[in-house]
């Protein structure tokens, strides 16, 4: 039997995309749209309460193209909570003028591949702690797609062995570290979870950055020949204080 | 002529995803909410007096991200009685605030790639009895997704020995076993019922859980080369009590 | 140039699946219900007619799950009467309440893989007219699937040898015929006519036999090397007699 | 560099499939629908006299299944024409009440994979123009799938030499061939104009010879390896005649 | 690890397609459909002055087939800009009367392989400039397709080396420049933004060499072995003094 790389897990969480149904909110009042507005506005600040104290985080994005208008991301402890959050989002007035486009589910994720030896409680480590209890951040913009590793008869990431996909995970980690303060990784899993077996989201000021990292990783093993990739999402931030603008007919 | 393993075939299985149209839910009455309501949960007493009677069995629960917002999984003795009980769904008030966004069809599936050489007649065993005609457990979480064995030119299943199959099933069988407690598992198979050739619903009080399980059989063998996945369904259990409060506006 | 087995054709086919807008249907009147029932009961009769009079089949059935509400089947001398039929019921109060959710044209078909050299014309043969022609039973269960065979480069049906084909066909029909009595299979052709290759229509007593046949089969070369398999619809008689309870509310 | 296949191309071509929505269709009062029908009729007649001065043809057939209700096949000299046609179309009270679910962009194309070398403009040839630019044949059956040549690592069309390729199409031509008088085929290229590399249109009055063509090509190398298919639709000729008790209430 | 072509990055690229949801623009009345036509021309006179001050460009094409009615290409120095141009559009009167049917998120690229080594900053030099932020031709006819390299075990382009895949790159470039002065051809990378790799947009005021040019490349061994493509897009030019008569009942 092969061995499964360990894995930390963090928060759970949600993906929400959703597009404007722009010709049914067009004929609101502007009261009532005022009214959705601030009801919106009032659970974004709510989410913000519980960043502040470190139980959770989100992130707004406006989508480019048809994919969705917006990008909701959630970060929670428990799936519990995603799931109320959905609820609770679904009961508010701005959602019946959303249509929803697509959506994941998965937990943060450390691998460790790469992870040395010791006795040590990981989960008591406050570096890893920190990735896998992230606060988002507040960057100009987000990118996310889902992804598994092949398993065709001559690709096939699983039938390898435990040294060699460590092997493989170093160099293609290296490229990721080559981005360090250009780029912020979120790698979440979701086997188990949702389609795809994770789902990578990725922050930045430069969105040039983005197409960079993806690119230059497609050449590397790991990608090139075990990699399949789902729909990749490209957003720009969404401050709440621009959330009336957007809405705003 | 290759040899398939005989089955043990237990209770028709039926899963049905809804979402409900929250929008359009909105705009009824409390009191025509709550009527719809009421007749729903009336349906589930029903349902919980044929499972006290060990005539079938039932679950529901609340899915996290856009797939469905609810999920019944419907066990009962025949095809006929899964097709009556969805009529008398689509009949409820309830339904026409729903929408259908998948189904799977199939029946509770005991391979018996494992079993011993008896004169038994195993439908009389009652540790078989209970796992073809299982009361489902109320754990805090469940996942579904349907399989297929893969049948590529090169890692084709059902070109495969019957000795073969059945050690390579062994240790899959092992890696499941070892979540016993934790993870509770029903296979059914589907094999011209539906398009997959198998459903697994698994249980767990830990969402975790599956996802180290799921994680775990996809470097065995069986999965890693020869597994096809469909969609990945999550939920969190939705009792009876907690009906009203989630339908509530 | 490699050659093609050749068929004999009988009745044209078509298998049409639809969904119940029940939210829309339960709008009307008690009056209005009844009347658009009638009307399709009136159909159904006037089928019941044509068969009788030997010049077609039909079979109504309530398909288990979300993919459909009720599949007809038809079956007539010509394309045309397909067209008309379909454009008939059209026009029907009750399709106004429904949706179309699947199709299926193709041809009833008998391939001569195991034919003997005779010089009668098979079309005179008594035995293989009723199976050209057949009267579909009024069995509990049908099952219905298209499918295809395989053209990839290890696994080409269609770059076999006619004795090839011929000995692999031999063997799969011998797993068919040691389900007669028990499960009933309709061939019907479609090259040309829809998106698979053929269709395969099951009908039964015993709704396990579907998944036992199919299973068995899969584990033959015909379907384990070289068959491809479209959707699977399950479902359950619909007496003319009980098409009223069905579309009550 | 390998060497394309020269093409002579003629006629642009537009299919256009659609379905009528007969529940809407149905509110119309009566005149109303036969205003919508005469329109129709009068698009009909102007498409008449462009194909009676030999500057464009259509067709027109009623598609048995859930695919279509009708295919309107157009042929014109430049692609303008079609969207101007497309642009009409969209503007008459009878599109009001159909929904697209289908269509296809392609020009007319001759490959002369097969053509001798001499120094004549193939295009002043009164043989080849009559194929470039065809009267559609009235016959009472079409059958349309789109199609490409496989580019797999073992079956790859476009990897193949020129003769090779030749070589292989003959043969395939010939099968083509002896169906002539059956079955009238139209080729129109589309590579750079719609997803698939060829449109197939065949007519016949023999429906039954779509199938044994498609079926017998099936076995020939060209199709076995080297083609991919798409969609099948079939149709019914309807006749301008016709199409006022198609359309009747 | 393998080395991945460089690439300059020029503007950022929208490609938005929609119908006209003809059967409710119908339903307004002359003034108002007037009143949402002149507001679209007044955002294609905005956007003009855009493209006057060399900060942007744009294209308005009509679609053949059903695919949309209308493309919209947009460039611009920034993702906010292209975000900021979608919402204003989703605002108009006219949005309402359309129905998004695909989009493409992109940035002008052009690929080094066939970079000289030289010391010059390529974006001071006016040729390239030129390229990466091109003025649209306002050319009658218009073609976009998505593309990806192929990634399977035997075809995988991005485990060739370098100087392979520049080898490669140069007879495809060949192609490419042979019909220079005929097709504009746009390079789009959209790794990371979008579901595919590659965006192509050819322009042409011979709609056929779009076909001689995508046949000619694809027995191309790039494009033979190593290409996949999605969608086909082809459209006729609309000026903006053609919106309104495109647009009037």
């Amino acid at each position: 039997m092969n061995e499964a790389a360990k894995t930390l897990d963090g928060w759970y969480c949600l993906h929400d995309f959703r597009a404007i149904d722009w010709t049914i909110w067009k004929t609101l009042s502007s009261d009532e749209r005022q009214a959705a507005i601030d009801e919106f506005l009032g659970l974004l600040e709510k989410w913000g309460a519980v960043e502040n104290k470190g139980e959770g985080s989100h992130a707004l994005y406006s989508i480019v193209g048809q994919k969705a208008d917006i990008m909701i991301m959630l970060l929670r402890p428990t799936m519990e909570e995603l799931n109320e959050i959905e609820l609770e989002f679904s009961k508010t007035k701005l959602a019946d003028y959303t249509l929803p486009t697509y959506s994941y589910v998965s937990v943060v994720e450390l691998s460790n591949y790469l992870a040395g030896e010791s006795n040590e409680d990981p989960y008591q480590n406050p570096h890893v702690r920190a990735r896998l209890y992230p606060e988002l951040p507040k960057w100009k913009y987000s990118c996310f797609y889902p992804m598994d590793k092949r398993r065709t008869s001559e690709d096939n990431w699983y039938m390898l062995g435990m040294d060699e996909r460590r092997e493989l995970m170093k160099s293609h980690g290296l490229i990721g570290r080559s981005y360090a303060g250009k780029v912020k990784q979120i790698i979440t899993g979701s086997v188990g979870f949702d389609d795809h077996e994770w789902g990578v989201t990725l922050f930045s000021d430069d969105v040039l950055q983005f197409k960079k990292l993806v690119y230059e990783m497609r050449f590397d093993e790991v990608s090139a020949r075990y990699a399949e990739f789902g729909s990749f999402f490209i957003g720009n931030i969404l401050e709440p204080e621009k959330v009336n603008s957007f809405l705003q007919i």
